[in-house]
């Protein structure tokens, strides 16, 4: 037997199948869903109680429309973490098996996504910044990037069920790097305008999303 | 075949029945679990502990007392989500099945129920200032619309369960705009009196808490 | 028909049984775990990093010390939660139905559990101010009170297993009220005394715990 | 009948089948599990957006590189919570029961897990201080020896399920203390050089993370 098959032996030994460990594949599942509902309820905690004296009205309503970039953080951030999540849900619900790599990805993949209320906040505070846009685009062109990897790695270690194999395959095709590719292209965009860097991701959400409804 | 029925079909294509996706559906219910648990949690990150000096007994009950708009805007903020939880877990436990509609309509929704916390804060802090009240009624209003929303279009596309049919309708009847109604009603009432304003909500809790209680 | 026995019926026919509902059930279940798990996860923001300066070993060890009142605080409050989610978790596992009245006073008790990191909070800044350990004792001892009238009303309208009853009654017998009542008594007690009250909590959950461990 | 046995007794009387509870037993892993995955979530709120003049590209970029030392104590956190996880999952997927020690040792557990957003905190802010690496150690060398005496306990008991035993029991054995003890090794170690205290943590989790990949 040579090293490589050896090697190759090893990994089958270390997968997993669902059907045998439902409860511990369920535990998988609700954790990094549970750190996707904390990472997204969390992003309302960038939004401050501004201070004004306590009865004037017309200086609250300015101060409230004031949180307007953050309220554009807010909402965009919301949308892609609500978007990854239905991805991420997804994809799981195709799996027929796991391994160490997939959790370890899926653990990466997690630690991208609890930066976004953090760099959603670095975007509310700071929109027509490069550096700020840099920072959130990097962030989520890693995490899309990180998610691209763990389809590709389930459809390549037969992982995914048989009869969702078709369904599955688009999401971990060299096309699907567009994601990724779309949120990196808006790195040296923002240089030239942030307006554009910006209205690039929400146009991302817009087509993906109907790409989606239309079942894409 | 038309373009309508054809677009018809589509739709009909990307239902998904709840009996043959149970893991998925659990998901999107576990999530939407998370962010209401975690959003209605989050609401004593509102009550901050006052300055006082230490040992100083009564200017420390003094300054907990000086919260009393806090914890009126905590208590009505926990009964509010408590409740859109109990319809939402109500209304979710009739569905047969789901659609990307459907999905999407749960993030937004969810969307606004996250911003909860930050308007409770407004409240708590300028429970007096109109401004204060506009922003908490206009996000419970359009979160009850959305509500309102979700529950019409599963009504339509036939995503509840047959025998729930009936008990659900109601909740998609013109007559439970009313809901929403009130919370955008309130606004107005706002700039007479922002103590009619809040009763007009508690007044809603209390209402329709009797009518559930009978059954209602 | 009487109007009493009429009421009786409303109320039988508004109780959901569990077999039935499993769903809606591990849903009620999952959203308190889901409070009770962020509140007692929230503790851990009531202690926060000191200031000194940068590489002074001592002085930030001092600082650190200095957060003994704050660390006892978050280690009373964690083992407390602890122990009601433990008996929550009981209770719940042993009901054969649920109705309405049970599900808003489960809404109530967890408006008070997500109060203790406020509360706890206080008591670690003003750890010999009277005022802190009266707010701090009387939302335990509310919530312990909610707790026992839940079991008590879930006995009443039999909604405990058949053979589960017998090891539920004593929960819900006067006798359980000593849980309440001795939050309640550390009240007068604090005014004594701040240790001595803080004793008595300890002393309750070290009794209580091996009143557990002997299958109490 | 001697004290002994029946203190035996008592004890496996107090044991409880997963089979017969699997609903409490799913509830303990979910409680778990939220905590956990609350706990690994709240690390975000450790990176605090600076503050520099609103369009100055250039400072943002360099307070943001300013954060290094929050990043890196992020993602080793990040990475140590989300092993325990790994292996707290892996561990409770092996039980085929629990008792009330185990139930309060996971609590004492997840009391520990929860002060790591507050010690990542710390070594992100003073990562050249002494004290601040005692403190992060301290916490992490105690939450893996109580896993160690949890897994230890669920041996001795026969809580592991016959089939796992054998895999389950290098976790529980003398050699297993390995983990606690580089955490506390590196206690002296941080007095001599704060860096190669941090190299070891690092070590720890890329030596553990090969053995697991290998199925170790």
């Amino acid at each position: 037997m040579t090293m490589a098959s050896d090697a190759a032996a090893r990994r089958r030994s270390s997968r997993r199948e669902r059907a045998e460990h439902e409860t511990e594949f369920a535990r998988i599942v609700a954790f990094s869903d549970g750190v996707l509902a904390i990472a997204i309820t969390l992003l309302v905690l960038n939004l401050d109680v501004p201070t004004v004296s306590s009865n004037d009205r017309d200086a609250l309503f300015e101060a409230l429309g004031d949180l307007g970039p953050h309220l554009f953080a807010y909402g965009l951030s919301f949308a892609v973490i609500g978007r990854f999540w239905l991805i991420h849900h997804r994809f799981f619900a195709t799996l027929s098996g796991f391994d160490g790599t997939l959790l370890t990805a899926n653990l990466l993949y997690l630690a991208l996504i609890v930066l976004v209320p953090f760099s959603s906040d670095v975007l509310g505070t700071y929109g027509e910044n490069e550096a700020a846009l840099v920072v959130y685009a990097a962030i989520l062109g890693a995490a899309a990037l990180v998610n691209w990897l763990m389809i590709r790695h389930a459809l390549r270690r037969d992982l995914v069920r048989a009869e969702e194999r078709r369904s599955t395959e688009p999401f971990g095709s060299p096309g699907a790097l567009a994601i990724p590719g779309v949120f990196l292209l808006s790195i040296p965009v923002a240089f030239l305008s942030t307006l554009a860097a910006q209205l690039l991701w929400v146009a991302l959400l817009v087509f993906r999303g109907q790409r989606r409804v239309r079942g894409g």
